[in-house]
């Protein structure tokens, strides 16, 4: 029979899981196709981000409660703490998802190479995500290291981007409003990159007690 | 005499105060005037960042092992807890500085409106650094509550720069790597102002027990 510890924990390690779905459920709707309703859309990002925030705080609290009541043991200290850090960066991942949402649902952001690459990212941060959750779930320190290393491809799509976006602009080729909007939108999914990075580090720590690389 | 945990929580404080005062070195000289050799700003810039993130290092084991050992009571965990989120936001804040010290010395943005926004930006978020971390050390909640309620204005400089600049992407008046660079730069000051909000946001936690609106 489990303790109410081992029952907290199971807890919120199924709070987690929950959360992290929303993440991906966010990202993956962020860049619909233009023709669909974008309202909807954008109504649906919030409604999503709003209960990420809400889990946020659930967590939070949750990962306090049991670090002043129970008096945990190192490794389960390294898991509430690595969860009080981590839920940051998802609730991050579900603001900036929100953001590409919002920006992309002003339509200024239309077909073309750009898309294609905005595209390409959001389903490599979308990876990202689920591999991240799925190595705390399963306390899975490969997963998390390969999470780490499928950063640096993100990173470089987001340079790309960004040359050709200065090329535009001075061949007139597309309207400020598509080049402010397309950096924009490439800038959220590299920091998303970068949140599920500090996840995976955050099970990495909780599986050794290792701090691995830097924060991000 | 002060107990072993009484000592170690003052050896917490000062290390966020040092980590604080390196914020607040590192974005105060992120944006010198181009003249100067921008070189040993960027690689001085570097060098403060490292230091930063080392800091965050030490003070989240120190946090941990706090939390771990010592059984704390409710507020000094409160404090504990606070402690280990706010270092993150300070390395981001010292992350993005070196970010916009490393664009900055490239040389694209000159003098003109922009950069006078810039500058700006620069001092408000700044003194909210200096104010957050204040707030922390002295236990200060309405000066904590002075730091989210000035993030506005910061929110209010970044959509003036970006409207302006979409103007002169289509006006031409400017070349590609200024448009992008002032874009980056007043993105990167903007989110230093939301970090402020965020340690804000954790000493009012530590110090009331509840946590003040949403983290940005």
């Amino acid at each position: 029979m489990r303790s109410i510890f081992e029952n907290q924990l199971h807890v919120l390690n199924t709070n987690l899981i929950l959360m992290g779905s929303l993440c991906e459920d966010i990202i993956s709707s962020s860049l619909v196709p233009i023709s669909e309703n974008n309202q909807s859309v954008v109504n649906g990002a919030r409604k999503t981000y709003q209960q990420i925030e809400q889990m946020e705080h659930d967590i939070e609290a949750q990962c306090l409660k049991l670090l002043l009541r129970q008096q945990p043991v190192a490794k389960d200290l390294r898991r509430i703490s690595a969860a009080l850090k981590m839920v940051y960066d998802m609730k991050r991942i579900g603001a900036q998802s929100a953001e590409v949402a919002a920006i992309f649902s002003q339509g200024h952001v239309h077909d073309g190479t750009e898309f294609a690459q905005l595209k390409q990212m959001v389903e490599q941060v979308s990876a990202m995500v689920t591999d991240s959750v799925d190595a705390f779930v399963h306390d899975d320190e490969s997963l998390a290291l390969k999470v780490i290393q499928n950063d640096a491809s993100v990173d470089q799509e987001f340079d790309t981007i960004k040359t050709s976006l200065i090329t535009h602009i001075s061949e007139l080729s597309h309207d400020g409003d598509y080049v402010i909007d397309v950096l924009m939108i490439a800038k959220y999914l590299e920091r998303i990159g970068d949140h599920t990075v500090n996840i995976a580090r955050w099970v990495i720590f909780s599986i050794t007690g290792e701090l691995n690389g830097e924060e991000t």
